[in-house]
């Protein structure tokens, strides 16, 4: 077998073996395939695509590039979750002690990364005293009594998508479906989750730039789970606007505590009662997503969610009485308000902007060596759809660094767009695909 | 200016300027641009093509990358001739002084190479004393006086191509016509052709396999000769059986003289006048393609070419004797001939076993320093459409060593399709592409 036939194969249009596919990320890990092949190979990819075949070879060809966790130890299914991409995205926050706390085993392994305001791992840092490093047994041993745990990846996962990511970064190949659900797939096998739950952001904030790219790319995820044996569904979501109010660290746990108590902003308590339905219906714990949803809003209204919260900060050595005195988490020493200068409606918030005028405040990294400032962050004070008078809060800037406050506060003026027509109630949740099909919410 | 935004933009078909080609192959000459973005830019053209204009900026950003050579010093325009591969192509022995003879200006620069047979330096050498090494002004000063002179590339001429053909072949990118197109047209314009005569091969044994595809090349290089201003004309010819009868070098040689004489296979006589009556007429000798080929008929048969022969090589220090008594030239001690196993008519003859034949006996080289029999060859006797009886002779072998006879028997009979139906007779020439048009002979 040759490198150069495969890359011509694919080329050409043909339908790779599983063992052309295997020789290739073998060959790719082990250095005796260049760099210029596998540039020239993920090029034909992007071009004449994978057939749900050879993506699942590709996505488990990735997986034997590195550990694989076995959590067979914790009783139950285990369902994890994944969001492609997005910004303040507090669901992973809001779902691991909401799931758990209607019995759904929540073993959460999280990445670090870079990013507008670190990870899911920084954002419960932010708790005083939260420890996020667990031996395996540890971890095993923690959702079996709590019923949740979230850590710090460990090992060496998918050290194959780390590789082939770098390089497509730079060559141009990034945005090949068949690459994405490889990409996301192989991390979530390798890290043991029995099913997956996949939130697909579209718009102008995502990855997914349009409602049929990201369909596609649902059923490219959806048919991989298929074909490897992991139940999975994918939900269609709106990325126009970010989720929630809350952007950065300390204010995303305060408005996860608050989601918790039943006083979460509408689209993110929504967005967490539809992933979380499908995670109890493909753990078993229900017999349809809806009657899931059901379960989850009344451990919401009856303070159950919240009391699992406390106890996953206890497990982990956190200070739990945040969860009631949010003021405990740290603060940011300044504050600054950004204000409408027109009046109108509210028709979009570039949640790419937000992000970054969060970052450069301090709430996440350029690099892997910068420290995070928890206390940093943007909460909104207006969504898509409201209507403004020149003069309105748009949204409250937190930092320590007021030198950042102007060009933050600019950023954030310029990510709104104010119009005088009222924008067309675009839906948050788009659609669901599973095995039997999609549903289509909105055209 | 970013090579990733290069690659981006290509890949989703924009079009790139001359300064974007021309900062990408700056950046992958000095080595800022990597092998594997190039590998990605190289097949995001297979796919997306390059147009007339673009392909113009590469040619010229490529020929950039080395050494140019000036022949202005030599009277009159510069015709060079290139043919795109194929096997037995004894054309450029025949066009250098037959051209010359009536004329014009022949000053061929000529590279060694691997391959079945060598290269024309190769084939030159095999005539006792032929010199083919010379400083440019000697070179320029030869073919002022004789008319015509062959000598072997010196300096760095377009080390862009070299090295981007190098990642083409082992990224299965090399069959991109508008690459193919860039190569050809670089290595000429970098040689001082003042315009150019092509001859594009289909066939199975040619690199473009389908008639379509060689008028589209053919159309690419007459484009791109247009826009850089320099004339250029394409024919289209058959490669589905080797040119000629010989394949070789002394054996190439002694065709080469006969066709010289007016004695030469009809094929490669026809191709040579055709050929040249192109050349004359860029050259501005004669008023149109079908008066030089009469003017071309005329030397052949009135000594005029072969006093020209006789000519280039005094003039290169070689035994001009051998002209009038080509058994002075090396030859092979033994011979052996392979012969039909059954009757019918020979309905194709593959060109490239008949070359992998001749290069195990010796005539050509695998690896650069294989050293070349002059001796070894082969020659057919028996060409498509001829009927054989089992046991007539197809081909006679010549060796130094007898013990790849077998071998290269085998390749030679293998080579030979034998049917019962006499095959339908096609053209040698499928038809002529300058900047009038096209012209096809047949479809």
């Amino acid at each position: 077998m040759r490198a150069y036939d495969i890359i011509a194969k694919k080329r050409d249009g043909k339908k790779l073996t599983t063992a052309e596919i295997e020789f290739f990320i073998v060959g790719y890990m082990d250095g005796s395939i260049p760099d210029y092949q596998a540039a020239a190979f993920n090029m034909a990819v992007f071009f004449q695509g994978l057939d749900d075949e050879e993506t699942s070879a590709l996505t488990m060809a990735m997986v034997q590039s590195g550990d694989q966790f076995d959590l067979s130890a914790i009783h139950g299914i285990k369902v994890d979750k994944h969001s492609t991409g997005g910004v303040g995205d507090t669901t992973t926050l809001v779902l691991a002690p909401l799931v758990a706390s209607v019995g759904a085993p929540m073993a959460k392994m999280s990445g670090r990364g870079l990013g507008h305001t670190g990870g899911t791992l920084d954002k419960l840092e932010a708790i005083p005293g939260f420890h996020i490093e667990m031996e395996q047994q540890q971890f095993v041993d923690a959702v079996n009594r709590v019923g949740v745990a979230v850590v710090g990846q460990t090992g060496n996962l998918v050290p194959a998508d780390k590789q082939l990511y770098a390089l497509r970064d730079v060559t141009a190949t990034v945005e090949s479906i068949p690459l994405i659900a490889a990409s996301i797939m192989s991390k979530k096998i390798a890290a043991g989750a029995d099913a997956i739950v996949l939130d697909v952001k579209v718009g102008s904030g995502a990855f997914m730039k349009t409602v049929d790219d990201a369909f596609l790319l649902a059923h490219k995820l959806v048919n991989i789970g298929e074909q490897v044996g992991r139940k999975t569904v994918a939900i269609i979501t709106s990325m126009d606007q970010p989720l929630g109010n809350a952007i950065g660290n300390t204010v995303e746990v305060q408005e996860a505590i608050a989601t918790l108590a039943g006083k979460g902003p509408s689209d993110l308590q929504m967005l967490c009662l539809t992933l979380g339905g499908q995670m109890l219906y493909l753990a078993e714990i229900v017999d349809s997503p809806q009657e899931g949803e059901r379960l989850l809003l009344q451990s919401l209204q009856d303070g159950t969610a919240l009391a699992k919260m406390r106890e996953l900060i206890s497990s982990q050595q956190g200070d739990a009485s945040v969860v009631d005195d949010p003021q405990k988490l740290p603060q940011a020493n300044e504050q600054m308000t950004v204000l409408a200068e027109t009046e109108g409606y509210v028709n979009a918030i570039e949640a790419e902007q937000i992000g970054l005028a969060a970052m450069i405040m301090g709430a996440g990294r350029a690099t892997k060596d910068d420290q995070i400032d928890y206390g940093a962050g943007v909460v909104l004070q207006c969504k898509v759809g409201s209507y403004v008078e020149a003069g309105d809060v748009l949204a409250t800037l937190y930092s320590n660094r007021t030198d950042k406050f102007a060009e933050a506060a600019l950023m954030v003026q310029q990510a709104y767009t104010i119009c005088e027509e009222q924008p067309v109630a675009m839906p948050l949740v788009y659609g669901v695909v599973s095995v039997a099909g999609e549903e289509r919410y909105v055209n």
